[in-house]
């Protein structure tokens, strides 16, 4: 299911001895046609991994025709030999599937500077291609790192559908994160339309998932469009059935998250633009104080304000509403409901910010700052 | 001493009733002249506490008298009743000392969105006017919150001296901090060149200090001369004595950062420009994964890279090196001496990164992520 729901794909998932536990460890996606449209979006961070190099000059023109992926090594900072890696990866798929090396995007995560068993990746490549078919639990669950569950999703079209796959549980931030995904659909859409369709579907739904303020050297979303169904839906459904499956694996990635123990949706009401109104809800996302408060069951409305003024959004900071689960704690700059009515023993938490500046909205999403977190991440490399 | 050290103040600290544990809790310095210059810096945060919008409008004409300070309440988001408790607080300091409120400054630190006792506060400043002396310690302890120390200096020029305390042990960013500072000086220095002063000294100083990317609502500073030493150094003097004392009060706040283990200073060499080095220095202040690998010992420099490529600065991706503790475990990108040589059981930490684009450069202050930190920040309203 999942990635080879949408006819035309076959997926599979091996070890190939990169994780010292003997997991699945390496995935393949493959996109058998008739059409091989394709689009992407990568980090926007400068220091790019040798695979987002790569793939960077493989989506340009707009076909793919595999995705291969590996985690237990972000192949990020190791040298030409990294990269060179990464080529000959591409070029074993290549052989493999009987099609070219530059049309094939290759993905990696884990941690950063360590060599990739070069050796150990071809010959998993080839177990791969060996083991490709209709089961897309396989390469869903090689491309775990510290996830707990493989991420998929499913959204039916109109004769057509789409599925994707996702991995990431921290270093979620703006322009993603560390976040691998696979998205596959049977529809027929032009590549120029997949990138309209692609933007707009992450730029709400990955993009405003901020769950450490940690921007990755890795992540990559690609979605392939085999064309197998025969139809072409409009672009308006098509993107409308396309933000639907990246809000799901966005809201799994969000469950997921490193140690978290609350998930919290920080919504901004009545912007002068949604970029003031994404704006005020990053820089509460990014609040350790308040993160650390949400996890202590605290409803520090405080920390929020204090972050909000920290923005260069449109507001009057002495007429600022906010509410948390509903209750409005702070009216017009001024304490308000009683904050010890605001339950926070649940995982879900809501924010609200009225910004009392204009028409927008936007909601941002995060999680609490744990000792879990801190565990999970001074004790990752070792 | 401290703040009482150059000739011309007198302090006091008394416990106001603020706090539940009894502890001190009001502070008060008097500049007894013969001058009254002085300059002030406050939060960059567009929510600003009562005292501080109070403040603001005090400080407009080069002259302050007195400073009275209260922990156990930020008077932040409090309402216009709020405001009316500053103004009677520096109306109360004002008839003790036979001078104008307009020429007392207050600053408030606690939790945000609590009203501050009014009757407390002025009963506790009458306190405060009788108990003015010659020792500053009472002053220096009645402001600390969470710190666990209080925070003093004294640095002396050629006739006149500098003398100052702080409190502030979390919320430390950009333009300041929840931080409270009182300077003195007995030198002769008019307003106009205090605050040249200030401004030059606080800018290399708490500035350059990012203890959790959190910024406060009610940080001030504020410098008093009163000309008792009848002695006018050269500014380039005064500026760099003054420049000693905030350093050296900044880095009395990064070791009493809260629960943190580590002090972590991040040099960035060879930027392009100041502001280069300072951006670059801040996000990897301010990047979670670093700073909890710290605490883990662990010297994961693939995190420092990946705070890098999220600036502006210019740098080229291919060719940064990095070096944690003087182990250059990065050299043009690319992995070089071992990790596993950097020495990180120490509390003292030191990041270098080499951006080979220019010929300036700054170092930036953080600590790491720990556990305490965590507890301290989720327990502190309850």
């Amino acid at each position: 299911m999942s990635v080879t729901h949408p006819a035309g794909f076959h997926a599979s998932g091996v070890a190939a001895g990169l994780k010292s536990t003997g997991a699945l460890d390496l995935a393949l996606v493959v996109n058998q046609g008739p059409t091989f449209d394709s689009a992407s979006v990568f980090t926007a961070n400068r220091c790019k991994a040798n695979p987002v190099l790569w793939s960077q000059e493989v989506v340009k023109d707009g076909s793919v025709r595999a995705v291969v992926l590996n985690s237990g090594g972000a192949n990020c900072y190791t040298g030409p030999e990294g990269f060179q890696t990464t080529h000959a990866v591409a070029e074993q798929v290549a052989t493999g599937l009987g099609i070219g090396a530059i049309d094939v995007v290759v993905c990696s995560t884990g941690l950063i500077g360590l060599a990739n068993p070069r050796q150990a990746l071809l010959d998993g490549v080839d177990a791969a291609v060996a083991g490709l078919g209709p089961d897309g639990e396989g390469a869903a669950r090689a491309i775990m790192t510290t996830d707990t569950v493989p991420k998929q999703v499913v959204v039916e079209g109109a004769g057509w559908s789409i599925g994707g796959m996702a991995k990431g549980a921290g270093m979620l931030a703006p322009q993603l994160a560390t976040m691998l995904v696979v998205l596959t659909t049977d529809a027929v859409v032009p590549a120029a339309d997949l990138d309209t369709a692609l933007r707009a579907a992450t730029s709400v739904s990955f993009d405003r998932l901020d769950s450490d303020g940690c921007m990755s050297t890795n992540d990559t979303v690609t979605l392939m469009a085999s064309g197998a169904s025969g139809i072409t839906p409009a672009l308006d459904d098509f993107t409308h059935a396309l933000t639907q499956v990246c809000s799901d694996l966005a809201m799994q990635l969000l469950r997921d998250a490193e140690g978290a123990e609350h998930d919290i949706a920080i919504t901004v009401l009545n912007a002068a633009s949604e970029d003031d109104a994404v704006e005020v809800g990053r820089s509460v996302a990014r609040s350790n104080l308040f993160k650390a408060a949400v996890f202590g069951k605290d409803p520090n409305w405080g920390r929020v304000l204090a972050s909000v003024g920290t923005t260069s959004a449109a507001f009057d900071p002495a007429d600022l509403d906010v509410a948390m689960n509903g209750v409005w704690v702070c009216k017009a700059s001024t304490p308000a409901e009683d904050p010890a009515g605001v339950d926070l023993s649940g995982r879900e938490v809501t924010v609200t910010v009225d910004l009392k500046a204009g028409p927008e909205r936007a909601t941002v999403w995060t999680n609490d700052l744990t000792h879990a977190y801190v565990h999970e991440n001074s004790a990752y490399s070792s």
